[in-house]
């Protein structure tokens, strides 16, 4: 083996020869397995380290089968129905899949179900309604004409989602279905463990065992109709860690009690997008300590024959919270991510409690993509996908260290694609590459220190809920993905934690972007007093502000943006149209904005922004409203931006407005090339300066250094460096 | 004088042959003088009834320089300042046009003045702060730094808003500025009764006196500003009749005090557009009783000398509120309205309280137009303006009587424009048909009774706040521009009755429109119960709801709609982004669109309407935003549409989903042309068919009547008459 390193591969049994000669191309150090595929012998004793997936929750179906009782749990709304007469029958189960749910026969509905008029917002006395098990049908009595009601339940899963969701996309036909169990019961987690334990002495070759991740998926929620196979998801949601046993626990802590509607919402369930509350901030440690405490158990255990144990960042990962300033409890010697972006990278790679930080990349060896389209498959250009996603991924590495990086799927598939085999050994070198550079002495930066402000905090730290292509209409993945690869720094900063204790030292420019009444924008809590002061004073003192969509919106008052009066700008929402607005003129010629020749380009712009008065520098406006402008207020300063999608030339812009911002528009900007496509990373310690092409033509760029200007050459996609 | 009749023609001395020749050649009945007209004898002598303008509470500045402390007062706010010390320091006329606003130096500030901490939302109280009379500035104690502060203040008026307005676009140099007096004050009643009587002495051939308006103009705060010259303006605002005898009065007969906050509203204001609160509606009740008392006393002095008395429907109307079911308390014989289009033809036809209705068309006599394009003036069009407001207008005249039509202005500018003149022949022609056909008997309608429910209800039917081109972003005003020219019968309904009473047994179909938040839509009072199931049982019972843009919004539960259950949609607003949306599939050949190749073009649409389920059948969409839905709901049906705009197909569109909420569906319409730019009406006493071409071009059409089909041709913007 060559063992240029940082490399995980996915092996392959009945691939032996394939998979040492991908090793010995790609300089693998390390070969997995994959879900479906097994490692040979032959593999195994070929002195390369192994790497082996366990999904714990999903790994004791027999144990499951003899106890339904003990498996996950979560509650779940109907949709609300319409009283027309004196009572009401509602079935809880429909419009829910039933492969994924069902009734726990052994509950006692009337424990942890609710009933609701919601007509009313009030909870129906449980004495006027009955569930009858046989029709599975609850019976709700003395209802009003015209209201409209709905049932709350605590259903059982009885299909591990992502083996469901692989079962049903892959048509794997009568494959048994696995089932999570719910390791809060004591038998559940004797079960688990010694699973663990005999899967450990099964192993002998392993070095690493890789938790695929822990105990509890994201919230999943399908539907019976096809039309709407999704009814709820979300990345970061607690709903399916809800059951008998923790609610119960739970109360006994607190000291008082989760309801059904705590989760459900009436409807909305809690997704990581609206404002948390404090009882879902309760839930959420609650069940982190749990998480921790059984994961530990399970991390010891591996440790103790001599394995390391890394953990999954995404699928099951509820719990695990590696930004949560407790994950180094667990004892991990790894955290890997599947990235798609930039910003996933940084979310790998920002959680300092473990040594190891690996990147599992995209395209995964399997045939078809994200969208069904052909992949490793006739058709497909997996060479063109994995230049695509490293060139977004790359603009992370630039700025922060990753220690490994690696693939996942078939290793089969791969043969007969040789540019992409390529294409993996240029992207392998490359990563090798920039990882020494960062091992000699981290790379220049701004000095400038971002504080992104939002209703989370650091717990959300470079991200706001899954990929990018989940939610492409949010303002922060898309300045997440750009931030990604900016030599700035970069914390998330709670509204609450500033309400309280007024914006850290350590901050030079505050972000705050949304929609109202998201957790990113951060809705209501705006209207706290104490949080607008703190952000008054930060600015007046010389601090900054950018505002992005519908920063600081409140649902109340004269104005929308709480922070109107630093940003100099407002939102017409329809109350405020009797209100004529400043006839601004545009300011050409601004720091930000020179050499700009066309308006931004924003898919999810906010419509209705006017500036306040002739204070605010408005740089852009589709004529009518605001895309962008600029302000004084008192020392500090302050920018507007409509809307933001990530792109080269919309990237530009921003790290122009944070230049300006931070009051750093005195000089030429260093390490800044002329040509947006192209970024740069300068390593003092290698005096290297490395420089990337995100575009898919050939660049000629100029840089201007702390020792003069120099001019790089680059290759479509490519890399240089520059020795200076 | 050929007597035609039914026409108001103003005359202008020196123009002695013009005004007789005009006034044959349309036929006018009656001649009136204009601002800044005078009539000679000549024509005061000819023999046809002279008509006189007066607007009684600037009409008396000698009165009013001799009395500033009873000049007309109103309360401002100043914009919001940060405090960045111990305290602040705010000039409260600062930001106001100087030309409009004084202070009084009688005023004792803390009777009436505010000082607000806007972080706090609370107010500091009077000993924390000064007034000083010398610098004009008000001092603040104690302030926090970063917080936000504002002064509200009972300013002076020193310039009576309309003459203030003509003054300035015309360039009237040093003429006098006239002041608008108080009449609350004993003292200025006196004065204005005694100018009354004198005037009315004086003009002895005056047939008709009418009033522009009465007493308090609309509310229309100028700024210092040439980048902001208006800075609040409503015609519906009550601002203008804020002063220390009606506060005084009023405390006394409440009970309570009305503060300048419950004015000023943060800097909101009280605009048409959001919903009123319980004070407001009784300050205007309040205000109404003071302007119909004491408007009764000169409508009797104008009675008492056998004249009849008029009242203008714009400007100084606040107050007068020709809806409010008290209109007739005043005694007027008529009531004129000026109208760009239809829905205000129906604002004052409508009016029962008063036996004359007239309308003041467009374009008034005057060189310019509305934003400055020349009209009666060099590469002025006035003959096409005056068919363009026509078509407008005429629809309206299809279905209600008005008895009376007419011009303002300066007559001779019309003498170069003989195409103009006669066009206005052919036009007052066609008024004159109309109005003899209503006067035989009244026209078909479809019997189908429509409550369009609103925060207003009957006060602000047929219009929400001043014209459409003001505020063409409202959809109701749109609405009501196409049901004007509808076989419909129409009221308006508010909330608080609704969620009190029902809907009333006499609608069939209920529309609800506006922005989330305004007073068309409703805002939070869709949270009450009672609306909410007052709807739904009115709905399931058999009636049918009509929602455009954001009907029933509210800003928290589950549901952004509150009637989402019965309209089938529901808006996202990023708080449901992880619920995931029903994949609809378009239903084609729907009665409502049967016919229709393109999604109707609405300029003020809502995106991100999406349809909960499949029972919501998706007419149109964006592709992925619901735009035209329909549903059925028990044994009723609902339409939802993301918007609305005024045209000849958005018209239709509209009918058809009428006909089709109201059931109507089941046969061929009737009277209802095969082309949408032509509309009909039946008037069955007089056997008439009269059709309307609303487009340039010449068009045939075949209309469905009670007796079979027939087929009718009509020119560019014409009119036909067909017996049958």
């Amino acid at each position: 083996m060559s063992g240029k390193g940082g490399f995980t591969l996915p092996g392959e049994a009945g691939q032996e020869k394939l998979t040492l000669e991908l090793c010995k191309k790609w300089g693998a150090d390390c070969i997995r397995d994959s879900d479906g595929t097994q490692l040979s012998d032959e593999i195994l004793k070929s002195g390369v380290p192994i790497y082996s997936t366990i999904c714990l929750v999903r790994s004791v179906n027999e144990w499951a089968k003899r106890n339904m009782d003990k498996l996950q749990r979560n509650f779940l709304i109907t949709a609300p129905e319409l009283a027309t007469g004196e009572s009401l029958e509602i079935q809880p189960l429909k419009g829910f899949f039933d492969g994924q749910f069902t009734l726990c026969p052994e509950d006692e509905p009337k424990e942890y179900w609710q009933v609701f008029d919601r007509t009313e917002s009030s909870e129906i006395p449980k004495e006027n309604w009955e569930y009858d098990a046989e029709s599975k049908t609850v019976l709700i009595r003395n209802t009003v004409f015209g209201h409209m009601y709905t049932v709350s339940f605590l259903a059982t899963r009885i299909w591990e989602e992502i083996s469901m969701y692989n079962h049903i996309t892959n048509d794997w036909g009568d494959r048994e279905h696995l089932m999570a169990v719910e390791p809060r019961y004591p038998e559940a987690q004797e079960a688990l463990l010694s699973f663990l334990k005999k899967w450990l002495d099964e192993h002998p070759a392993t070095s690493v065992v890789r938790f695929t991740s822990l105990f509890y998926n994201f919230c999943w929620i399908w539907g019976s109709e096809k039309r709407r196979r999704t009814i709820f998801s979300d990345w970061g949601s607690y709903d399916f860690t809800a059951n008998p046993v923790s609610l119960r626990e739970f109360e006994q802590e607190y000291g008082y009690k989760m309801t059904a509607e705590d989760f459900v919402n009436g409807g909305l369930y809690r997704p990581t997008h609206t404002p948390p509350c404090q009882k879902q901030l309760d839930w959420m440690e609650f069940t982190g300590r749990f998480v921790r405490e059984f994961g530990k158990k399970c991390v010891d255990l591996v440790h103790s024959y001599g394995k390391k144990a890394y953990v999954f960042y995404d699928d099951s990962w509820i719990g695990i919270e590696p930004w949560s300033g407790h994950f180094g409890e667990f004892g991990f010697d790894g955290l890997i991510k599947c990235v798609f972006n930039a910003f996933e990278a940084r979310l790998c790679a920002g959680v300092k409690e473990v040594p190891v930080h690996e990147l599992r990349l995209h395209p995964y060896l399997f045939p078809t993509g994200l969208t069904g389209e052909p992949t490793f498959a006739e058709g497909g250009h997996p060479e063109r996908d994995a230049k695509r996603y490293w060139t977004c991924v790359r603009r992370a590495l630039m700025r922060v260290k990753v220690d490994r990086i690696g693939l996942g799927g078939y290793l089969h598939l791969v043969e007969p694609f040789k540019e992409f085999q390529d294409e993996i050994e240029k992207t392998a070198d490359e990563f090798r590459m920039l990882k020494s550079l960062h091992e000699a002495g981290a790379p220049w930066e701004t000095g400038i220190r971002i504080g992104v402000l939002h209703s989370w905090g650091k717990k959300r730290t470079w991200n706001c809920s899954g990929h990018m292509h989940e939610h492409p209409e949010l303002y922060l993945n898309h300045l997440y993905e750009s931030l990604a690869g900016m030599p700035f720094s970069l914390s998330a900063l709670s509204l609450s934690d500033v309400a309280e204790s007024g914006v850290p030292d350590d901050i030079d420019v505050i972000i705050n972007t949304g929609r109202a009444g998201d957790a990113w924008s951060g809705g209501d809590m705006w209207q706290s007093p104490k949080l607008q002061s703190a952000i008054n004073a930060f600015v007046v003192r010389g601090g900054a502000l950018l505002g992005v969509g519908e920063p600081s919106a409140v649902t109340s008052g004269a104005n929308r943006f709480a922070l109107s009066g630093i940003l100099g700008v407002d939102e017409e929402r329809g109350q405020g149209i009797c209100l004529e607005k400043y006839d601004f003129e545009k300011t050409d010629g601004h720091f930000i904005t020179k050499g700009m020749k066309e308006a931004p380009a924003f898919g999810n712009a906010v419509a209705g922004v006017y500036a306040l008065d002739g204070k605010t520098k408005v740089l852009f406006s589709n004529g009518r409203d605001v895309s962008l402008s600029a302000r004084e207020f008192g020392n500090g300063r302050s920018v507007y931006l409509c809307g933001y999608t990530h792109s080269s030339e919309n990237a530009r812009l921003l790290y122009m407005a944070l230049l300006w911002l931070a009051k750093k528009d005195g000089s030429l900007p260093l390490y800044l090339p002329d040509d947006c496509a192209v970024e740069c990373a300068y390593f003092p310690v290698a005096k290297s300066l490395v420089a990337i092409n995100n575009s898919g033509e050939h660049k000629r760029a100029s840089i201007q250094t702390e020792s003069g200007g120099l001019t790089v050459e680059i290759a479509p996609y490519g890399i240089s460096v520059t020795d200076c």
